[in-house]
């Protein structure tokens, strides 16, 4: 029975949605879900995407592990606006919140960068942690496209992947500030954040030539996840 | 010396700041930040703030515990824009940094409102450790106006209090989307956000009565501390 409080049927996840009238198992982890923290029962209506824009209503056939669900009419929403994030590596233990964060505020893809300055700690565990907050922050906010996470890349790479953006913008506190500038643009926005030590003269140099636009987002000094969070929010407005 | 980092003095708080050519000795937690995390030394500038609008270049006279400091100028600067956030609780575990981020982006004052779903937890220590917090951001951010934080009041207080505010706003997913809403307004800006469990629907009519406007932070679902640090982040970049 749903909550008085939320009314809205559970929201889950799977790797691919068939067509209205078929049937699927959820895995374990989305079973584990929706029969254990939102103690669904056959018969209820559940909400389902895979995380690339397909989006379900489903009914409940069989509780346990797995779940079994039935389609009953399936979307494919597009999507006109979409946001990539290229962030220097914050002060540590401040990157898993920064990524929570940027996917429910619908950010689309978010590349750590090494800088001169600073370069993303080795972890083989970190993706995949990542990726386990992208999939719960996806049910949080009900998405239907999931936060991508990506391991670390050099700057000059991130930078001339994002020369095919709409838009380019680069955190700064001596930019223009956010207020001013127009957040729903229509496709592809690039954000760049430096990481905690910041960007070096030269590097600076080098995105003002590649078309970033710098940005501020407030009157005081951010701190790194802080600006890549606030620069979403920013970007999130405009939908 | 200054890293080649950040070439900036060093930024600390004192209770009170003294007129030009007088000297202070700071606090026991400023005397330890100066000395072991900036590792400065006698005859190196350093800025100072009271958390108040008053700023002030220093000299370090003598190192230790206490720092004197002897002035060499100092200003009073007006604030033009002040932001009071009404915060409902948030789930466990993530009001500490929600306070960080807020005194980070340039909040005034941080109410913990209790709601007919929701109340704060009791709790002794936890508004001293969101004053250090406070402290610790005021720094990090190079601020000269510091973030209060008050003891939970109930939403009805909040509301009434907010009556005298310029602005008023209640984060809601079915509001105008923020990109759509003129953020550098002048005088005093009230936003309110709901707690985990959300308003109750007389709650909502009672907050639109008073003037609140429902304004959208992003597409999907936020959670408390995600909504008031995206509100905070809207506002602060109308600076």
């Amino acid at each position: 029975m749903p909550s008085p409080v939320d009314a809205a049927p559970s929201y889950v996840w799977a790797a691919a949605i068939p067509v209205a009238g078929s049937r699927i198992a959820l895995d374990e982890q989305e079973s584990h879900y929706l029969t254990k923290v939102c103690r669904a029962r056959a018969g209820e209506g559940v909400t389902l995407t895979d995380g690339r824009g397909a989006l379900a209503r489903a009914i409940v056939i069989e509780t346990g592990e797995p779940v079994t669900l039935e389609m009953e009419d399936v979307q494919q929403l597009a999507r006109e606006r979409t946001a990539t994030w290229l962030v220097g590596a914050p002060e540590r233990g401040r990157a898993d919140w920064m990524v929570e964060k940027l996917a429910e505020l619908g950010v689309d893809v978010f590349q750590p960068i090494d800088t001169e300055r600073s370069r993303w700690a080795p972890s083989e565990v970190r993706l995949e942690r990542w990726a386990r907050l992208a999939r719960a922050a996806l049910r949080q906010s009900r998405r239907c496209y999931e936060l991508s996470v990506c391991p670390p890349r050099d700057l000059a790479e991130g930078v001339a992947d994002a020369a095919k953006a709409a838009k380019r913008y680069v955190a700064d506190l001596a930019g223009t500030p956010s207020g001013r500038l127009i957040s729903h643009a229509a496709g592809r926005t690039v954000g760049l954040v430096g990481p905690a030590e910041g960007f070096s003269t030269g590097e600076r140099h080098r995105l003002t030539s590649a078309g970033f636009v710098a940005i501020s987002l407030a009157d005081g000094r951010l701190r790194t996840e802080t600006a890549a969070i606030g620069l979403a929010a920013w970007w999130s407005g405009g939908a």
